[in-house]
């Protein structure tokens, strides 16, 4: 049984490429373009649309990412004009539950983070 | 029964808080610091020694962040030298579960994306 390749991944190792993915997972964009591609393959400006408030110039910078992670896949259509859609990989969709878990946090305890900050920005 | 306080919470929503929240708990820094504080308090070079990789003055960015957010407490004890310790609140427990997922995600799937990185470098 060779069990030496399999490595431990800690993201609490500096070194560890484990660090890297959980700080590229929960990047500014990514939760946000991985949420509206579960519903299905998007165009760039559907995406773009869809989430609102992020430049072509920073989305286009995100899907590259997700594309080199192996999270989303771009397929180029030969139509006239050319189509383009990005979808989730197996891999991206693997990816859902912990994102959603997350963006539920997000939602439900928004309201309790933001009396806090109006707390704190009252005392200093 | 009053209803309309309660607010319907959206990070697809771009004008919407919880995307501001989203976009704070997913930071850099931010799950390696509520991981290392799940073990209990820790004091400033604890907690920089632990997490590695770590500027003194982003870490305590990212302390000041959480402290205002109500995710984390900052107690002061009268000693001398005077003695800091930052702990979890009641509010930045609750984020354990969720920010698990994604580290587990992270640890789990970090030789996938890899492997999928060098390849698409590699065809580049």
């Amino acid at each position: 049984m060779d069990t030496g390749t399999r490595l431990q991944y800690d993201v609490m190792d500096p070194e560890c490429p484990s660090r890297v993915v959980l700080q590229r997972i929960g990047d500014k964009w990514t939760p946000l373009v991985v949420q509206v591609l579960k519903d299905g393959p998007h165009r760039f400006t559907e995406l773009r649309r869809s989430i609102g408030g992020v430049t072509a110039k920073v989305l286009t910078q995100t899907l590259r990412s997700l594309e080199r992670d192996g999270l989303v896949s771009r397929e180029v259509f030969a139509e006239i004009p050319p189509r383009v859609e990005y979808a989730l990989t197996d891999l991206g969709r693997s990816l859902l539950a912990p994102l959603d878990a997350v963006r539920g946090w997000a939602e439900q305890h928004a309201g309790d983070v933001l009396t806090h900050r109006d707390r704190f920005d009252s005392v200093r």
